[in-house]
């Protein structure tokens, strides 16, 4: 039902399809009160183009003569509405007036029979107050029911909602129990932390649903409707949104935006580009009819709710959406929690986090824990004895990578980035030549993160000590080993090697072995690999390490260059990462391709759609012949 | 010319008045192309509520029939526009084409006799590569031409160009001599530096010229178009801003966004609510007419600019601006350098930091610096030896500050605040009652400011011992002391001093002497005077100290308790900060009202207009009688 089109960390921008209808998400879909006509559908249709909307069952279900007709006609011509429909279940009404008198089965039956595409089971709401056995039990429960409605749907896709209040492990158990095929995951129990701005506890529930849910399922955050969390849950993987507030708020003459929220009463100026805020000034709106007033808040609180979605996709393009939720953190000093969260939740992002980036920004102390710049580290660190003595301890701030024609004057040097000290055969890889950092803000020596790492580095080189071997095979020896880990550099360890420049950057553009073109070198400063490379390093580095297993059924195709599906994938080694090269294997571990993968391994395992990795080369010459290369 | 009607730090929101034309700044003009008609001025007229735009002088001067015609109808009749014309005087045509062929007398001149409301004097542009003594020479030589251009305009506002390359000095000196009357300050020379992201250098260039310059003279940052700028600029004092960038982006079909530039090829979403990117899909966009497609995104560009210098000023009348300049900082990592330059200006910034504060967000540890937090403990630190030992060196976290009921159970603590260790004394007061911050995201042992105040805390209150003194007199003592300097808390050294709580919250109201209503609490926790506190006041402050001086033709009207202009004070004492009380005083030394500055001292020299002291009691009983109270 979801297929990957663009990624950014444990963000991503993907296809969900329902009933043949099919939606681009990250996406919000607004609430529809279907008794009130306040900003009725059709208002909203004209204004907006709406793919997917969520109206109530239970509010359905308790009007009699709606009840019937919805039976009757369906609840797509009943509201004059083809898109997708999703219904919520009543749960929250639960939370909020206590009981409800509509059993579950009963109440997803209707779902079932009104038509729905997205059916919500009747889940039993975890409130942050609940205690640890309460909260198990209620998970258990909506376990159970979960399982019953399955029974009750068949094959359709069935609203499966996570719940756990605010015990990380309880939401991993939920999770995963709640992880079954055509299940559609909802993140339930949030809002009173929303309302309570308890963003950092709220950040620690998506990661912890993140950790152990189906990555192939798609990731629905109950009640977020206000635009100041899209950035942050998106980042952490969250699909689809709903929004009541937008309606609620404007009733309060509230206007939302992307740092926060301010009352008509509170408004000097409009600072707001919207249609509405550019055609009225505040003392004009204040003249309006209540039904008009409402009406425009509304429209405003759905124009920048549905924008600020496009500009986290955008942001998602640009792989810059990190960025993106830095600038949104400052709208609220409990925002600035989350980063403290995220460091907590390393593993699961660095497990989804590229491999390189176009450029990472250095825009504040909490960069220094973004995955990005702890995995690179770790990876110098675990590595420190590998490089050699150094002339110097330091030399100067190098402010970007020099050119690697000027590079053999940083030969046996450390050198002092932003970062921390790295040894200068990885000054031209990133992240270490893709910073982008002021200078002036950052006192490094007033960073304890950076004086950790530089003495760790310093004590490591200490230690270490290499045979002096040439600057271009050490130099592109730590790139490989940097890459592939240990032993990867064995692969330049012969001097058949040749090292082909640019004309006119006098840059590393290829590697050759034998007159065949084994590497090249990406932008980033981590290599590609060629066919013949892939052999060679198939040979080299140790068992299933970047290894992409295919079923027989896609060998052929695979070879002959064809990218990579993910339902054809047998086995992926666990430490691929989202931009690594991979080495494509048949059943016999003969090597077939070579390419990029574009999904982590557990994807390649649960996706039944979309490329996993894009292939570079396959063993065939070309696409007609079945002649090896 | 100008008059402050609001007002955040060095922010603020005035009424400048040109020929009887009067705009409201912050505000951008954006340039108009006498020639080219591409977004003419009718669309724009037809946008947007235009007050002041900007057209250069230069261009028109070299077209002989449009020259012609504009001396013979005069340039607002000629433009068809009725609003303040500035023109610019081909300056920065110099600065891009080197020499131009009119001398600096003809080229103002002409202006004058065009009847454009704000002429510019032709300066030199100091280019960045400027040496010292070139640079000094320039601003020279646009000082003489700045007096002669004075001698030919009379009494009419004339642009003073403020030049002085990237020497924080020669600015200073520019600024200096070009603070004449009736001269508008136009900071040049600045393009160079935005066009290759050196905010922190344009900061240091801004905060130099505030330093010196007459501060009720307008302050115009020449060329800074981009939306990106506007919240910093103005934070530092920045009132007018132009753009000539909306359509130059427009040709390069390039979307400005307060957070950078897009070009229309890297968009795969308009991710922006304007009423363009509201109508069009970037596909649609593609399909229009050149003409179109440059005008749509122009408009874009001019929403996107308008709109930020309305949050701008929203965000000035909240008193949160810096916070605003935290989220847009973000926008590029060397806008972090701002935070240091902001430190090494700490003086200024401090001069113009209001006393109090509704709130103070601390969301990053530049934060930290902010003059907000340094005034407050150096006022602390100064201060140290007169609190008592404690009990205990410190106790727990106190999130917020605790109600003034339950304040006892803190009697003789150090308590452990985000802002480091605080007397319990000064525990319900600004800042120290008002942060807002995240715990979580914070580790202040982490923080190299906080220990620093810890320690110097610590070891001043060891070597303090102050006489066992009643709670409540030391409590409000340190609060005295804190907020009028040392020796204000002689106020209640008498035993005749009453306090009075609020009968709902247990807060203190007031303070009573001898029955006299002294002195009232602000909700910030600093008193306010009223009259009879005043006049016991003026008996124990040292000399001049909060005090401001009234000529005689205004002591019987401030007597009776109307509020204070500017144009009537004599003197006012250099510590006085915006939010201060102060007490109004005659000639001869007597209190004759009190009340709250709006304006800072060197303020109250310089301004023509505009209440610099908002009396809150006159001697006189009531405005009709002259019975002293």
């Amino acid at each position: 039902m979801l297929e990957i089109k663009d990624r950014d960390g444990m963000a991503r921008i993907t296809i969900f399809e329902v009933n043949d209808k099919k939606v681009e998400t990250p996406v919000l879909m607004p609430v529809i009160n279907p008794l009130k006509s306040d900003l009725g559908l059709e208002i909203m249709k004209k204004y907006f183009d709406l793919k997917i909307i969520i109206t109530n069952s239970y509010i359905i279900y308790k009007n009699q003569q709606l009840k019937d007709t919805i039976l009757q006609d369906g609840i797509h011509k009943v509201l004059g509405y083809n898109g997708i429909i999703m219904t919520d279940s009543g749960a929250f009404q639960q939370h909020q007036y206590g009981e409800i008198d509509v059993s579950y089965d009963e109440i997803f039956s209707f779902q079932l029979k009104a038509g729905v595409d997205l059916p919500t089971v009747l889940d039993l709401f975890s409130e942050p107050y609940d205690d640890y056995d309460t909260v198990l039990n209620k998970i258990k429960i909506t376990e159970e029911r979960t399982k019953r409605a399955r029974e009750l749907a068949g094959d359709r896709i069935i609203v499966a909602p996570v719940q756990g209040g605010v015990y990380p492990d309880l939401r991993r158990i939920a999770a995963e129990s709640q992880s079954q095929p055509e299940n559609y995951l909802a993140i339930g129990g949030v809002v009173p932390l929303m309302e309570s701005y308890k963003f950092g506890t709220l950040a620690d529930v998506i990661l912890s649903v993140k950790e152990t849910a189906d990555p192939s399922l798609p990731v629905h955050l109950f009640g977020a409707g206000h635009p100041i969390m899209f950035a942050m849950a998106a980042f952490l993987g969250v699909d689809f949104f709903d929004s009541s507030s937008y309606i609620k708020y404007a009733y309060e003459h509230k206007f939302m935006y992307i740092d926060g929220t301010r009352s008509l009463e509170e408004l000097d100026y409009l600072p707001c580009v919207c249609p509405i805020c550019t055609a009225y000034t505040p003392k004009e709106l204040k003249k309006l009819t209540e039904k008009e007033l409402v009406e425009k808040i509304a429209l405003h609180n759905l124009y920048v709710s549905f924008k600020e979605i496009e500009l986290v996709k955008q942001n998602i393009k640009e792989g810059t959406l990190w960025e993106l939720v830095t600038m949104r953190a400052k709208a609220h000093p409990n925002f600035m929690d989350i980063f403290n969260v995220i460091r907590q939740h390393r593993e699961v992002m660095e497990y989804y986090e590229p491999v390189d980036r176009r450029s990472f920004s250095l825009s504040g102390y909490e960069s220094y824990y973004h995955p990005a710049i702890t995995r690179s580290l770790d990876r110098v660190l675990k590595n420190t004895k590998k490089y050699i003595e150094c002339k110097d301890k330091e030399i100067a701030m190098t402010k970007s990578a020099p050119s690697w024609g000027g590079g053999l004057k940083y030969e046996n040097r450390l050198c002092n980035t932003p970062l921390g000290i790295i040894p200068s055969e990885l000054l031209w890889s990133y992240p270490f030549n893709a910073i982008i950092y002021s200078e002036k803000y950052f006192d490094r020596y007033e960073i304890p993160f950076w004086i950790g790492t530089f003495n760790k580095m310093v004590t490591g080189m200490a230690k270490g000590s290499s045979p002096p071997v040439e600057w271009e095979y050490r130099r592109c020896g730590a790139i490989l080993d940097y890459q592939f880990g240990e032993g990867a550099s064995a692969l330049l360890s012969s001097r058949d090697t040749s090292f082909i420049y640019s004309k006119n950057t006098g840059r590393l553009r290829m590697i050759k072995k034998e007159n065949k073109h084994i590497l090249s070198l990406r932008n980033s400063g981590f290599f590609n690999l060629k066919i013949d490379g892939a052999i060679l390093m198939n040979k080299i580095l140790e068992k299933d390490r970047y290894r992409v297993t295919v079923s027989d059924d896609a060998v052929d195709f695979v070879s002959k260059g064809y990218n990579l599906f993910a339902k054809f994938v047998v086995s992926a080694d666990k430490n691929i990462h989202v931009g690594d090269e991979v080495i494509v294997i048949d059943g016999s571990n003969s090597v077939i391709a070579c390419g990029t993968s574009f999904m982590t391994p557990i994807e390649m395992q649960k996706f039944k759609r979309g490329i996993c990795v894009k292939i570079r080369e396959g063993i065939f010459k070309n696409r007609n012949t079945t002649e090896i290369v």
